[in-house]
């Protein structure tokens, strides 16, 4: 007889679990259950669903070869047996059985385990507003939304959508409505920025001019306090605290979703600061009979040493496979994450690891960054598109603590991210991204790549040779007139500048320092601006040596200004 | 009076090496010399300039700000003086000096120096064979030579050509007579495959199918013998060993190249056994005096730990930064590297990073790999492509020796070996890559990316779960007859191999495996075939543990096989 194993939750952590498990350990007696019908489907790939880059929703729940995850497709491909709409109400932990209870016919049953596993997953946070309840809103969180969501607009019935979150979910899900439905989109987003947890305000800003590009309005620093409509005809609008009513026929809420825990914590296993399940290295609860994974766990974040909530589809297969190798009797690790983040809107990618700024302050570190703007491929190079990338290291030890990057090739600004990551993962300096081997060829990188690049800028902050300003400091300073600025780009770039500014905008091209050095003010404070900030930094360095020692050099320069804030000549 | 910094050549390391030490060092006395005119060119844009995807030859010689960078840029911009048309002839190395003739004017002189550093280059290999000075024969070697390859082909002159050599400069140069200028084009490598370098023999195969489908022939195994023509009409064909006489108008030499080390030789500075100068970790040949870097030395392979030859434009401009920054007074280091490359190839990215199966083999290491067929994002999503990944690791220590990957989104491909190569710096072993923390959403990659997939096969492989069978392995063996196949796959797909190879290939889909196993022949060797090597590798894990131990399963599956070999059917 085999190892008895029952696995509650068959979405995406069971099912690896599972079949990792059988191939390795052919005489293990698996039941998987899960109290929905709908099992094993790629709930990431819901706001392409409905955004209809994926047309049919069987693709979500089917193989590669198209054949469909349901209870039929587990007994005869992976030998497993599964059991749907078939609920766990409690766990004996003494006795070693789960209680379950048959959703159809309600009948209730003691099931054995020797092993135990729970992917419970999380469920979105609806916050406690009147109407939260009305006839189209809804949230994202399996199949059965996603079709009512995209029936609602297939049929014409939206117009106007309000998301509520501005996180990965309610941004993929406000690209999907705006971008082929045309329905005109809102984004309600409590914090000053999109995307907090992932990236600071500056690159967030950048996805937010995106989104306005293509029509999306977003609203930060806002709060919904009701959702209008009646139990008959549905939503017809939304309130929030600033922007008061925003007529609407569906609101989706994509603020962040809560670890189920309950059956956990019921049981007596430990639960985090998070209000996650807590695991160790091999995924153990604190039952070492009970293995845990995917969004209703906490892991360690790499990073700060604390722990962390990481819903993401990525850790819920990876966390599968160490379980199942686990249970199989290995010793197979997770040793946490460092939040590595991507996404696509319209037509630019982010990504991002490690900790933002904020996050690097609250945890402890006294971090600084280099922000710089470059292109991911040859800057001679016909297909080259623009990047932003921001690197985020302690000023004391060096070591990386985040980056961040957007640009218009996703695939690319991903790829810098990615190798970062794996080193952040290991800890590493500043020093070693400027010195980073990543492969060179005109058509898919500059000889010194954008991560080297940026590498390099931050040793430079942090060895006292470039004097930064962040662009949001340059913004708001030169607005309060805190400063002047001395443009070293050509006339050409400056004229619009000088003409709006007047000799608050001072313009001597990088090529004239030399020999109009005389017309630079001495001694009050200047900042250095050029297109991306390679130039303003070499001009401050070259001015630094001949007794100007009140320069500061922009961040990013008028790319990135450009981008942060398109009215800034307005 | 600051430091006397001579720099011997200015096309990649020295420009680097001298404005890095000017940012560092204001007061120091640099002068740049080098014999040729053109200074701080991308050389590794010459194929594309001819291609036409850089349409005029300043662009090579030009900053993102379209600032040509000749001897007055360097003047005015980074304030250094550069000497062009200027050869080092000898170095003295007691007395601290270096002679140079002018080559305008003749002139001899003797430059003093405090350090001194060595960017002398490559030579490309010319084999010496009759014709070789031939007009119509070139190298790639530099701006001359890329204006005359280009206005040879402008002008109509060429309707074929023969590359010698398929190295990436060689392939690069290919694609771009024939994609743009539809020059018939024959690439002529010695080795059986090419980039024998970089990949191995079957990522190598996947590359040689695109340049034939694109109207390239590729000649491997053969050699030039001789180029035929005469002084007059210039080339008029080529002699190979096998494939004897090919009419071309054009001849170049892309078959590697070699360190210009007379300079360094003559002043008895420490030379390694690939011909390059040695240097320490801070870049210093054997005199502490003289730093080198570039084409022209020698670093430590960080898998193999032996030394080898790099030559790439993205090695010169780091080891420049690094020599600037130890001859400005700092401590930085150039640790070695593990050979990361890229290239273009029409519609197709290939990447690799550390050895190849023969090179792991040659430098003492038991080395084992698992190959893939996936996709680089999600399969549900429609921006998804195919890519091949082949990991390679130690089968004692588990620690990965290197990557090579294959597909149709470069960008993508090339982030995979990115992120591993990174690793294989540091030393990682195969679990750290089937757990390896990449960014995921759907338009991006898949939840369970490829590199965690290829990473988790090479540790079935290691662990003896899966039984793997090389492509090249399988084609030869089936040929001769050597097993039957069991293909897994659907009837429809299975149905075009057994109507051609009859009971040597049996079909039997992986949902009727526990139905139709006494089909099954027991004690023969048998070969489990699917799409991709995954559900073959399922079905041979499941008749393991029904008593098959026979069986193999071909690693990349169909998809592999159509790409390596698209006769086998035929």
């Amino acid at each position: 007889m085999g190892k008895k194993v029952v696995i509650v939750g068959a979405v995406a952590l069971g099912p690896k679990v599972a079949c990792r498990l059988r191939r390795l350990d052919p005489e293990a007696e698996i039941l998987m259950i899960d109290r929905d019908d709908c099992i094993s489907y790629g709930g990431c790939g819901i706001p392409y669903y409905v955004g209809g880059d994926v047309s049919e929703i069987k693709e979500l729940e089917s193989t590669v070869f198209h054949v469909r995850r349901d209870c039929s497709f587990f007994d005869i491909y992976k030998h497993l047996t599964v059991r749907t709409r078939c609920e766990a109400t409690a766990i004996d932990r003494r006795a070693k059985t789960v209680s379950v209870t048959d959703l159809n016919t309600g009948a209730k049953e003691e099931i054995p385990y020797d092993t135990l596993v729970l992917g419970l997953g999380s469920t979105p946070f609806v916050p406690p507003v009147p109407g939260a309840d009305l006839p189209g809103v809804h949230v994202v969180a399996n199949l059965h939304h996603a079709q009512a969501i995209k029936e609602m607009v297939q049929k014409g019935k939206v117009s106007s959508a309000v998301v509520v979150g501005g996180g990965a979910i309610g941004l993929e899900m406000a690209e999907a409505l705006s971008d082929l439905w045309g329905v005109e989109t809102t984004v309600v987003e409590m914090m000053d920025t999109i995307l907090p947890q992932a990236v600071g305000t500056e690159i967030a800003k950048v996805v937010q001019g995106e989104m306005r590009e293509n029509g999306i309005t977003v609203l930060t620093g806002d709060r919904v306090e009701a959702v209008i409509g009646d139990p008959e005809n549905g939503v017809t609008a939304i309130r929030t605290a600033n922007a008061g009513e925003i007529p609407c026929e569906l609101v989706i809420f994509g603020a962040g979703a809560r670890a189920n825990t309950q059956l956990a914590r019921d049981a007596g296993l430990a639960v985090g600061r998070f209000g996650g399940i807590l695991v160790d290295e091999r995924m153990r609860t604190s039952d070492p009979n009970i293995y845990a994974g995917g969004d209703c766990v906490e892991i360690k974040n790499l990073v700060s040493g604390e722990t962390f909530n990481l819903p993401l589809g990525s850790m819920a297969n990876r966390q599968g496979r160490v379980i199942g190798t686990n249970v199989a009797g290995g010793h197979a690790k997770f040793p946490g994450a460092v939040g590595t983040f991507c996404l696509k809107m319209f037509e630019i990618g982010v990504a991002t690891a490690g900790l933002t700024m904020r996050q690097a302050k609250l945890a402890g570190f006294d971090p600084a960054y280099a922000l710089i703007m470059g292109t991911d491929h040859a800057h001679f190079y016909p297909t080259q598109k623009f990047v932003f990338l921001k690197l985020i290291a302690d000023r004391t030890t060096r070591r990386v603590l985040g980056i961040e990057a957007v640009g218009a090739n996703g695939d690319a600004v991903k790829a810098r991210v990615d190798a970062v990551a794996a080193l952040i993962v290991r800890g590493c300096t500043v020093d070693e991204i400027g010195n980073l081997e990543v492969g060179y060829a005109p058509p898919f990188a500059s000889a010194m790549d954008i991560l080297n690049a940026v590498g390099n800028t931050l040793e430079n902050v942090l060895d006292g040779y470039n004097h930064p300003m962040g662009m949001e400091e340059f913004i708001e300073g030169f607005g309060q007139e805190k400063f002047r600025v001395l443009d070293v780009r050509s006339e050409d770039n400056a004229a619009p500048y000088k003409e709006k500014f007047g000799d608050r905008w001072i313009n001597i091209p990088q090529d004239q320092l030399d020999t109009r050095i005389n017309e630079i003010p001495k001694d009050e404070p200047l900042v250095c601006f050029c297109n991306t900030g390679l130039r303003s930094f070499e001009c401050q360095r070259y001015l630094d040596s001949k007794g100007f020692k009140t320069l500061c050099n922009v961040q990013g320069g008028h790319g990135f200004l450009s981008k942060l804030d398109p009215e800034f000549l307005n």
